[in-house]
């Protein structure tokens, strides 16, 4: 099943962040991957191992990420996949993310964020061709991200 | 061919934001759409006419949409689409957009975000099952979103 081989790719970054290791994380990548983050810029194309490294330098320990409510729509070579996806760590120079967070729930801290994967079968594998990555922004006139939110 | 209509599907919003026309907007939505949105919360499903018409009555005339870099994957049943989409206009309230914005472009002012499109076909009628949009936002412990950013 293609959905099987899909959940597998997206689950892989679960193991790739927390080890903070660049060629698993960029593993299924297509080459020329459009990437809509969660930092600026607006979109960026193909893969940036630098970068990647250089952002992995600015955690103390491993990266944890939890996804949830993933979900995926594949035909025979096209697909894609949605989740919500939370990140914590120790980010180095940032406060503690409880300070971020309010801590009303028994849940860790973190940045929950939405999560688009798009997907083509080429040559029989699965690459990632597209991933889309954000928080929403309060509209009440402070434009702040919406980095408090809880599924 | 398949993209020619995910295009006129992806396109026909600027008219239907223009005309601020709630069925024209969630006309090739389906029932069940996951929308992971600029405004909060992280997603929330279903066609929702009712805040859209709310949302609609926040703008003093047209809402002028412009569409670029729209780029579409499409296979028999399952497709999705890429753009980014700049939207402006007189929000009832908000200072003008050009306080907001740079203005060191030709270009007008607007707040640009990414998009992505995900689309199935269900009895031979494409509908979209998921929309993403958004912005970045600034890693640099303000947190505001990056709402003056340009293609």
């Amino acid at each position: 099943m293609a959905e099987e081989g899909i959940i597998k790719i997206v689950e892989s970054r679960v193991m790739a962040l927390h080890d903070k290791d660049v060629e698993a994380t960029v593993a299924h990548y297509a080459p020329n991957i459009l990437i809509y983050d969660l930092a600026p810029p607006l979109s960026h194309s193909g893969i940036d191992r630098e970068g990647l490294a250089e952002w992995f330098k600015t955690w103390d320990g491993p990266i944890e990420l939890k996804i949830r409510d993933l979900d995926v729509t594949a035909s025979e070579d096209v697909a894609f996949a949605t989740s919500l996806q939370r990140m914590n760590g120790n980010k180095i120079g940032a406060p503690p993310p409880d300070e971020l967070q309010s801590t009303s729930e028994d849940d860790k801290p973190g940045l929950w964020f939405g999560v688009t994967t798009c997907l083509e079968r080429i040559d029989g594998e699965w690459g990632i061709v597209h991933e889309h990555e954000s928080t929403p922004f309060y509209m009440d006139g402070s434009f702040k991200a919406a980095i408090d939110l809880k599924p």
